[in-house]
């Protein structure tokens, strides 16, 4: 069944952005999935560092490298000039492009005709794949954990990778299942379930998590929100066809309304917690929220524990912040 | 704001199609939007007649049709060899050539060279206009009825127009809303909700229908079903994106499951009620439902008023069946 699949190992095409913030996805390949990485590209002295060995396309070449990996946030989401030279060698090489801009890098002539000279693809993570099938509604094996949320934008895939790295930890089987481009630039594999044609949202996330052995885990990157005006069909077809056993919600403290929609009010944790187990009962009559996962960097640092354990209390459940106290309280409820 | 938009009147290409239920895209049209159709091309004696004058494309293109409307539906979606020359002929004219078939028209060069050189627009009413945007979620002006269903093909469409029918007959201003590639051709306009990007359908559904006059009755046609496991995301987007007033379920009696997925059993009009208020609640809190529609064409002739009463005695709604009763009864609890 068709995901998207990336060509390991990575060469990381830092550009010459120097800002951190814009390298996210660069920084987040090399945070999740080292293993992945052979090394970095700056076109300049003052390009972020990544911490990887610094390697010419020649090089990466001769490394067996797959993929060139563009790991920077683009404003206005195009490629600029000045890097096309080196994508171009990198096709001519053999080397995969990735990229999750708005540019299609097929639409690039010069890109394009390297590719075919080098055998290389060029991968569009925004692009889902082809053949997706509708959603059967049927049972598989194995366990499956979706995060959830309150809004965007606030920790869910995050989330998810801390949660694949603290069940392996705990000796348990787990793997993330990639949703989003970001997500799918760091597992190497994934379905951009928000880029679907609507009729295949649910078979695709049912490609996503496809059956396995009764006693793993899928932890599912969760997309949108279910009361968000924008994005809930997405994350309700994400939510039926992973048929979640678990699911955790994340949240932002102090966040009240929906990010980019000033009009309309956040939904409460519990008013998420109870849509949730309503619609995902359709395709998992024994779905259960197992935990919340906040991003409490917005609070003072005394004061972040304290708010946790609150919510804890409030609803029943552990109350995480990934980065401060990691997600083991979560997997202790699994 | 983009929708699809057909150029009327219309010449409906029958082909050569002799069977009744395999023209019903051309029998709506004629049924619902008589005015829109100056004619029909039969390619053989043999071939159905809805009831048009018979047009040869010379014919329509001097008395002004806008488009060629392919009536049709085909077994396997492409669009037979010896209908080639006929539409080329059409499109050489300058009609634009309006078809719902998995075969894109774009993709047969003679036809394509051929509306180049008529200044003729290809329309696949199976592609969804570009540039949609996000849904917003804002209160729109004017007042909307969306049908849903407990499942798909029973009858949301046909629901629709009888009601737009219905009560342009009791004098309100009221406008079918297509979302479905056949409404599209009934109507002329709308957009193929389920074919539009994830992340765009309730923006789509937006766009759908636009602000009104606040005592105009925007009737749209509903998509898929709440608890359907391969549809039930396009029917959240529709649903919030078109913040309806009010709602009519629609039903087939003694339907037990959901076609085509007969491990999953279809839920109760009330279930449906019950789930639509909810979701509906996001973008208009005072949603309610109107009426009941069923399909009772199955049931013996002296049980289905019967089955009608005890339906709508039972949720205390009115419940009828647009072909036995017409939908007067709903109207009347606007």
């Amino acid at each position: 069944m068709p995901t998207l699949t990336l060509r390991t190992p990575f060469l990381i095409f830092v550009g010459d952005e120097s800002r951190v913030t814009y390298a996210k996805t660069g920084r987040g390949i090399v945070d999740w999935r080292r293993d992945h990485c052979a090394g970095q590209l700056r076109l300049s002295a003052g390009a972020c560092d990544l911490g990887l060995p610094d390697m010419t396309v020649a090089e990466a070449a001769g490394a067996g490298v797959g993929s060139l990996v563009i790991g920077t946030a683009l404003v206005g989401g195009s490629i600029p000039p000045a890097w096309i030279a080196t994508l171009t060698e990198a096709a001519r090489a053999g080397l995969d492009i990735v990229a999750g801009l708005h540019t299609r890098l097929a639409g690039i002539p010069e890109l394009a005709a390297a590719a075919a000279e080098g055998g290389a693809k060029l991968v569009d993570v925004r692009t889902a794949p082809a053949d997706l099938p509708v959603g059967s509604g049927r049972k598989r094996t194995g366990m499956r954990l979706l995060t959830v949320g309150t809004d965007c934008a606030l920790g869910k895939k995050y989330t998810a990778l801390q949660l694949e790295r603290d069940m392996r930890a705990a000796g348990l089987s787990a793997d993330f299942r990639a949703s989003g481009q970001t997500g799918i630039m760091i597992a190497g594999e994934g379905v951009p379930i928000d880029c679907v044609v609507a009729d295949f949202i649910s078979g695709a996330a049912e490609v996503l998590s496809p059956e396995n052995a009764p006693n793993h885990w899928d932890v599912i990157e969760g997309q949108g929100g279910i009361f968000h005006p924008g994005y809930a069909a997405v994350t309700h077809g994400l939510l039926i066809g992973s048929q979640p056993d678990a699911f955790v919600v994340c949240h932002a403290a102090g966040r009240t309304e929906i990010e980019g929609w000033p009009h309309v009010p956040l939904p409460s944790i519990g008013d998420v917690i109870e849509r949730t187990v309503q619609i995902g009962r359709l395709t998992n009559p024994a779905i259960r929220c197992v935990g919340i996962s906040v991003n409490t960097s917005t609070l003072p640092e005394g004061e972040r524990r304290e708010y946790l354990a609150r919510l804890g209390k409030r609803y029943g459940l552990p109350a995480v912040d990934p980065l401060l106290t990691g997600t083991a309280a979560i997997i202790d409820n699994l």
